[in-house]
């Protein structure tokens, strides 16, 4: 047995992630289950293929047509100034965790909410607190503003439509918490296109408030969690703090061209989306008209509470019919992931079979 | 004007990186002057190609096939278990330091060393020492054991050969210090392929050496700095340790195909290594026939002393010339890449002008 000398804070831990397993209906990362159509696949290999003979050299370190891009799929009025690229949108986190938050700083988030805020927070030295959500996953504004006020984090985590309940924060939550926080507030959009109408966007807000980021990724509408692709939208100065612990060229050659080409082609990969939410419409009501609790859902998932009261058991019984669902390690609940017609057929009908 | 809570220890600090200017020789990054060969081109093209239709799927996590491509290259017995992969190898430091150093610990290097070792430090919140090497760049055994006593680091950056100096360390002095060194030693062996005949890679003393990480990039001898890829050797306990920072699917689908398809072309690819040998060698001997001093090299880059004793006229007089080389803040000291021998031509006659 080997010991080596780990951080006491990160001993006993497990790594993040859910278990890849080869089974016929994934349901458990929200991954959007349409693959890339035939046209955007032209074009990406057609984009990556003009990189290649040049990989002997350096990629753009600024990633500025890429960004470029980025905002211009935002708009807003926002620029390549005010948006910022990594590997992922837990990259992106985590910069910001780096330079606003680290060791003798405090960061808040109100939980259940994205298991990496955590975990994040740990990897880069930063106290966590864990603020809590109400009764029912909600957050009041006053409840969110009276914690914020208690511990005066340095930056707060909202997740807007929040992972794992996939319902969006009132904006009215989002002023207060702008108003209350003493230092950065970090609004995780990484659901923002599915949800439902009449939501807002955190970006809207950005005007007049620098100390708020919005945070993207490409992983979910667009479809593209295999060519990993995150981003923000600040202020030009948070973009520029950033820099100071971003890794030189992090971002590859062939992962910006990638996306790029994937935002040219934005009209086909979003196309799923209205789909998508059919989907996770369907999943929401019949479970609904079959007696269970679901959270509402603004995202391409559904939190739903099991007729089981112990989640593993539910988990277990949908993984032996071939449905592979995520146990987000809420007593009682479990998350699905809105995809296919097919997929949600096979997921319903596993679930009819749980509740005889 | 914007004042944002930045963390005090990054206030100040200026992003790593040399300017990406467009001028017709560059010799300032180490990249590889080589572009990949059509044949390459065309077998990272395919692998590419194959991956584009599930994108919307996450990648393997555990980037188990590239690492054990990886580890078929290194050999020396070792396998998937004792390699990881990241994006780059400044993320796989960067991970090190999240692991073994942070916050309350201290990482010692012997500057001049790789310049992003004490940035990574201080993006971590590590205590960062600044060891010394002897005059003329060296590193005597008992040198830096003496240093380690005194500041008993938890995480030792040993850099072989060493940039920006060049030079290859003694077997000796790895052994010496990994007898002292009371936590992890890293070495960083981004240069290894370019050593001069007889020079040992630390992989030889790993087994036995749990604390021992040996980190290794595709930037330089596989001319693929734009598709980023950095790597560790270790035991496999080390590798376990990382898990509990990475970033999940840290590795793009496109990232994890690409550097495959690489590897399995390495003899073309790694083709040119010998080629930039030579241009090094050139290098050194003539700069030292017209009277300078030169750093010994084992790597794709010379270190030599300008005639000017401030390096910033000779490397301003260089750039007027078409010629870039980097000016690493060595005073009187200028760093030159070896690349094609058209480029060490210019280099060398752009040189002797400003001898005049």
């Amino acid at each position: 047995m080997i010991d080596l000398p780990i951080r006491d804070d990160l001993r006993g831990l497990s790594p993040y992630g859910a278990p890849q397993l080869d089974v016929p209906v994934r349901l458990n990362t929200n991954e959007n289950s349409y693959p890339v159509p035939d046209e955007v696949v032209e074009a990406i290999g057609k984009a990556l293929q003009a990189e290649l003979r040049d990989l002997n050299r350096y990629p753009d370190r600024d990633a500025i047509a890429l960004r470029g891009a980025l905002a211009e799929y935002l708009g807003h009025g926002l620029t390549t100034a005010h948006v910022w690229a990594a590997n992922g949108s837990n990259e992106i986190q985590q910069q910001l965790l780096q330079v606003f938050a680290g060791p003798g700083r405090t960061a808040l988030g109100f939980t259940p909410a994205y298991s990496m805020h955590p975990l994040l927070a740990v990897g880069t030295g930063t106290r966590w607190v864990d603020g809590r959500r109400d009764e029912g996953f909600g957050l009041a504004a006053e409840h969110a503003v009276a914690q914020i006020r208690e511990h005066a984090p340095d930056l707060v985590f909202l997740c807007s439509p929040n992972n794992p309940t996939g319902t969006a924060l009132d904006p009215a939550v989002i002023a207060a918490v702008l108003d209350a926080a003493p230092g950065m507030v970090i609004v995780d959009e990484a659901y923002a296109e599915f949800a439902r109408p009449g939501t807002p966007s955190a970006l809207e807000v950005l005007p007049g408030h620098p100390r708020l980021v919005v945070t993207r990724t490409m992983s979910k509408a667009f479809g593209f969690a295999g060519g990993r692709l995150g981003y923000l939208a600040a202020h030009p100065a948070v973009v520029d703090a950033v820099q100071l612990v971003r890794l030189p060229y992090h971002l590859s050659a062939l992962t910006q061209a990638a996306a790029r080409a994937a935002l040219s082609h934005r009209a086909a990969l979003l196309s799923t989306v209205e789909a998508i939410k059919v989907e996770r419409d369907r999943i929401v009501s019949v479970l609904r008209d079959r007696g269970l609790t679901v959270a509402e859902s603004d995202a391409n998932f559904v939190l739903f509470a099991t007729p089981d009261p112990d989640q593993k058991t539910a988990w277990r019984a949908l993984l032996d019919r071939g449905v592979l669902v995520r146990d987000v390690g809420l007593p009682g609940w479990l998350r699905v992931t809105a995809g296919t017609p097919d997929e949600t057929d096979a997921f319903l009908n596993a679930m009819k079979e749980l509740d005889r």
